[in-house]
């Protein structure tokens, strides 16, 4: 188990091999087994594995290839229709419209998400994170169907790794970790927390790349602009609405 | 690994053992090797083990007795602060104050506390995840002094189990995975969906307590009513915008 948590990396290069339907099967039915608000579930996993819609959903995650050369993608959704249809069908009258239900939903699904991908990674799967999945929420609700009450949260490629990348560099456990209370960080604590990772070759070799003067800079002017934020804080807002969760009333 | 996946079950009384800082600090460099958005790792743990925070965090939390019984309770922050405060010491202008980023934060910190509960687990220690942290988030951040762009999102509680109780039931794997797209749910579906759980002998008891006709309307009536949800949901958007991330423009 912690050897699994400790290795992993995420794969981006896959083999052609499917997964089976039964080892797929045992990895989901590991990642239901995640704690869930109320024991609600209120998450849907759709499984794409067929070409024209892997197509669809590539074109969605900015054309990133490890979409079309994985054989399976999973998108991870919050889900109230399933409940709401339920309370209906059961005499019961659902509140669950509002931005409230809409996040412990999107708590519900990460926590599936996490175990599903941990469970994989301990099969001998690899496994990558899509953060595209919210900024085109729009597109990705469209291809997949989802009516209202399901909103994309998280999206997860599957397959049989092709490549062995070295662990990623984490900050120090202490720079992400406070006692009792927040200690808010100093400049010097800030100058510890990124010192290493600052130091790293390929860091050095993204400054070059990007002429850039500081690494800081390269998230903040090419990786996660304020401008795409802006946008797709825009577009997810809209997207929670039109799937119904805003009826703060 | 999918033994301890498998056998999760949430732990509500403990033991008065502590928890070494030895095997705390192995569970949560375990937890930070989650995959984060960009490795940006947009998070922070807050671990309270004091007496006079625990009774605070307790009051907060509906004064639930398993925060004053467990030994640790670890606060899972979605935190743009000490990535804001790197960009401004590096000569970089950070855009991190919209719903985008506050989102982006709270899947990191998701899957940490996610890694986080397996890996304690797995070392025959015993979580709960505590819903209330995003209903009671306002008194959360005063109570650990959180500053601006730190937002808590999940808590569990940690320590030795006294008690093992049986795994809680699921909805059939088919009833909550789509294939290719999603098919909506017919009548019938939502009643196999629910079939297992509505006859089990503890839904029986909690209807004859609860004096309901169904178990939707222990929910919907109960335990996460129209109500509470409207008032949490105002109470949650209020504290996202009052942290920060709400300046989409």
């Amino acid at each position: 188990m912690m050897n699994t948590i400790l290795q992993h990396k995420s794969i981006r290069k896959y083999k052609s091999n499917n997964v089976s339907n039964q080892l797929l099967a045992k990895i989901l039915n590991a990642g239901i087994r995640a704690s869930t608000t109320g024991n609600m579930q209120v998450y849907s996993i759709i499984v794409s594995k067929e070409e024209q819609i892997k197509q669809k959903l590539w074109e969605a995650h900015f054309k990133q290839n490890m979409v079309l050369q994985a054989p399976v993608i999973l998108t991870f959704c919050a889900d109230f229709n399933r409940f709401n249809k339920w309370c209906v069908q059961r005499k019961a009258v659902p509140g669950y419209d509002n931005f409230l239900s809409f996040f412990t939903a999107a708590i519900d699904t990460l926590l599936v998400a996490q175990n599903v991908a941990l469970a994989a990674e301990s099969e001998g799967l690899g496994i990558c994170y899509l953060g595209t999945t919210t900024y085109m929420a729009e597109s990705i609700i469209e291809i997949l169907k989802l009516p209202k009450f399901v909103v994309p949260v998280t999206t997860l490629t599957l397959g049989y790794p092709d490549e062995n990348p070295p662990l990623t560099d984490r900050l120090p456990l202490e720079s992400v970790v406070h006692f009792e209370t927040y200690k808010d960080y100093s400049e010097k604590d800030i100058d510890i927390a990124y010192s290493v990772k600052e130091a790293l070759p390929q860091t050095q070799e993204l400054l070059k790349i990007n002429e850039t003067e500081t690494l800081a800079q390269i998230f903040t002017e090419k990786r996660y602009t304020k401008k795409d934020n802006i946008a797709f804080s825009e577009a997810l807002l809209k997207v929670i609405e039109k799937q119904g969760f805003l009826n703060n009333e």
